[in-house]
């Protein structure tokens, strides 16, 4: 399969290109960006030097889809619900990392997002490509999931599916390295006010909820709302999601692990953790696994989940890779089994 | 007032000798610690050179008590509860910045702490040195407060002593950084482990829980428990608590600022943070404040705190120097007035 | 002595709040910056809550030279050339922590730092403020000297005075801390680029460059030039500077050390180490000192300097607080023995 | 080629299967180490769960040579010395990553390594791995270098062997991440210790010193010793080498760059970086390149190499894989082209 990269030389867009180079049945075709048109993309990212030596392209609908057979999109909120139409009109398969398409309502997006939605039927006809419960493998519009999103969702499936906790009850409260941030320069990324430091952010207003809410609310409609709180750790990457919610009736915490590992059993990529061990950040980066913990309190009657992803693997590229292998039928571990750099 | 350090090369021992040394009213005559006695301080501390060239000691207590008014015990658990009973029995001031005397049941000591407990009597004696709400000014026995305690009481206090929160509804995902963890070198805190790295340990284990369920049911002994999340993220000094509780009655954002506003309106280390606004780690860095931040989530009817202190001032050094204010009839601030290390 | 702090906003310029509130004979009257105006300091610094609650101000010379006795410039590069010339016009105290005046010749500031310099009788008239070897101690205007310089000239002074190394051998390898770029954000201070990371910049072409020279052919004029990298490594703060010169004879490590200590023995900021060690970033930080090792290799008749400085210390506001001292006639060491803040 | 890997709880062994598991001509038989014997991998290091479930085992020689073609020693020094002699005096295939078998001279090993050496014999047998100048390509037993001696060797190399450079002016200046001193708890590995701090240790005394000599005395035998700075950098990962030398004739910076394109031209790991771009740590990390940027002085006549690699791939087990990468008769790149991990 040969694939086009619109917005490369972003974090998700670099990250696809490492992924993608160890696919082996994937090709990268052209890489597109804004800036730095005709340069070779490892003169601004030297680390690519002798091993992708492709030049930045602007985009042309026309000559991608005549060149690949499938375009990704790791531009930032705002771009893809202009830029991709044509492909989505040509019935040619897109993956957009973006939030542009996850948001069934325009009006949500309007709101969350604070720009125009794309035209709503671009917007229904896209799938939301949460891998491990993606229903309509023959989309060829597929909204990548958000990073957050991803670590929260698969925090909560199997409890919110099988409707066993107070809908009211959700706290999500999830820490984040930088590059969940993207590379724009603002004071917040600056060095100084990272390093050494912890910063709670978009308390309740993450562009996020809406999509966890929206997928809760398909799972079980009875969830009226979430508690959802951001913060930035002085790491490169990751998300450390602890989630805490009040379980409808007292258990046991070997009944809480049943559920889990029932639910997961037939996914690779999801790992449940042994029974008191709680996974670290660094046990994922640079891999696709969600790792997951769990600890049920039954003086509190409050079911922990500790949940770990990279978020530009699991929580961006690799997704995206993992939806790219449904979209061509091959094997979902296909090109993504690269184990954790660790240490 | 002339004061001792016992266990002086342990991090809260050091951080006394950084703030004790700026104070007006104090001396510092003798330091001590079970290694290298006899050798001056800065062979193995150079950042004291020239600063403090006192020789380390072996524990005399006839010695400190006749060369100083004040002993600190800056131990780890399991040392003070033995070493500071001749100071106790002669009536002797002790600030004990260990857990040995903080639980008044001997055991619960001997549950959370796995050791033999102190003398009841001496567990009774003792105050709990929490120090905007330490009610016994005469006492001579404190026991500083844990660092996550103090950060999780001085969330709770306004809430919990008005019960305004529904009493089994509290939940504590408190992160801290390495210093807390002491000196002791374990593969937890090999740099490797937590550079770029976010780890969950003790859950709901953690032996400050039982030091804030006994204060929280002196407030309101309708609690029956809470949930305790204790998290390291890759820092050297510093705590950021979230706390998540459900108010009794939904009320307006305004209601809870009041609330705290006041509840603090006398307490020069407790700085609530302009609405909107969460404090970041960095900005109490060094420095004995204590910074709170409020959010009301009035979809979910959920009220976070968000608490900032230096597990090493505020959570340990710098409060136990608030106890020797209270102690020497000091003006509180006294010699607390440093400003946070920033950037 | 009241003070007024031009470009308070800047870490230098926090780094003079957080220093001068604790120095005896001094009271900040005013601070200044071009943002904010008007605005409390703490409302955008929240680290300053309650402690320094003054309004930003433009800057007005006459109003300013009405309420103090001195005023600081902590400016970057290009400001104080304009806006100090009706305070050195009159007369009035001028403490400059730019480059603006730290050169003689105004051909050489424009070449390095590619503006127009300062008249040249107030490059003339200013005294180059590294205060161990500030000879003029009646000068109104001082040059603060540039943290690298401090590093530098501190490691070769006693041995260039002394003319004691091959005039062309010198190769000085230094790296900082992120705080010495300041808070412009660019691409080479985000968090991502920093952490994990280390970054050669502005090999022989750094702006400290011909300061460090004009002083070393003050002391020994044979010397030529001298190869000076710069690095940046992921902390906050700190220079830290390995120099290496080729003695003119072979000799003992005794006899280097000798000289080092015996050249330093009245300045109380510098600390030669102990034989066979090699001082550490961390133990400066947060305070003004420079420590100093020294290893001297017989096989290769190298001598090495190992330096240790806090750059907004000893590498800024901590220096000029020296320089102050001298104006006002106060101890060298009033205000700042504050201890490293360790750990 | 079926291999085993002894050591394999170390992070070069670790790092051994991380790169090995992509190798397609490689599978990982057995595992060594000498603790949790019995015990599957991923359970003390969960980041291999699902990926790698071997049990650890001891050593047993004949068990190894039996089932695999080739083993690993990933072991501290001094265990290979001894523990791989039944391989060795069988004709098996040994790579050891140790320090046990690099030193020609069973003296110089005492000297450096305080140990005893391996027996003569076994010594001159075995060939210097630089994979980039390795001559004897059927030999059985191949010394891998150390890391700080892969950087500074590589820096080198095009240098000396054609003699260029004054013999008595080399100096390097090499910063390391911390998994280059391995697992060992020691408080100069504790975070505390490490985060925000840099630390020069073993001056001219660490143990790589020899193995550099010895390799550059071969290519120009004028060299009678080199000024080697060793120094910890707050990262993981990572050497970043900057080496001073003194050209013989002054010439062009164009000139030296030639030097470097042409010596390296056939070397697809060794990048020379465009003139005036030096490389970032980051741009290696994770992969097996070694990034080489120049700058000639001619002021001072010093020319300076800016190396990057990463210590536990080019410098341990990416060169390892070379290794095997010769003795299999593979292509040189073969299983080691993935892309350095960045951000």
């Amino acid at each position: 399969m040969k694939v086009s990269i619109v917005g490369v030389t972003g974090y998700s867009g670099l990250e696809l290109v490492r992924i993608l180079r160890q696919h082996p049945q994937v090709e990268i075709r052209s890489i597109h960006s804004q800036t730095a048109v005709g340069q070779e993309i490892s003169v601004d990212y030297p680390h690519l030097k002798g091993l992708i030596d492709l030049p930045i392209e602007s985009v042309d609908p026309e000559k991608i889809m005549a060149a690949s057979d499938l375009v990704f999109f790791a531009t930032p909120s705002g771009i893809s619900k202009e830029m991709a139409l044509p492909f989505i009109r040509a019935g040619f398969p897109v993956i957009d990392l973006s939030g542009d398409f996850r948001l069934k309502k325009a009006g949500s997006y309007q709101k969350w997002y604070g720009k125009k939605a794309a035209p709503l039927e671009f917007l229904q006809q896209a799938v939301y490509g949460l891998a491990e419960f993606r229903k309509d493998k023959e989309a060829k519009l597929v909204a990548n999931p958000g990073c957050y999103a991803t670590a929260a969702l698969l925090s909560l499936a199997p409890l919110v599916q099988k409707k066993l906790i107070e809908p009211d009850s959700i706290i999500v409260d999830a820490k984040s390295g930088l590059s969940g941030a993207g590379k724009k320069l603002s004071s917040s990324s600056h060095f100084i006010e990272v390093n050494e430091n912890m910063t709670l952010y978009k308390m309740n207003t993450h562009q996020h909820i809406p999509e966890i809410m929206q997928q809760l609310q398909k799972w079980d409609e009875a969830i009226p709302a979430l508690q959802f709180s951001t913060s930035l750790i002085p790491v490169s990457r990751g998300i450390f999601a602890t989630t805490y919610v009040r379980p409808k009736e007292k258990a046991s915490t070997d009944y809480f692990y049943d559920i889990f590992s029932a639910a997961y059993a037939a996914d690779p990529f999801i790992r449940i953790q042994e029974k008191g061990h709680y996974p670290v950040l660094k046990q994922v980066i640079g891999s696709n696994f969600c790792d997951i913990g769990l600890a049920y309190n039954q003086a509190t009657n409050i079911l922990t989940m500790v949940t770990v992803i990279d978020n530009l693997v699991k929580g961006a590229a690799g997704q995206a890779v993992q939806n790219l292998n449904i979209i061509g039928g091959y094997p979902q571990e296909m090109g993504l089994r690269m184990l954790p750099v660790y240490p």
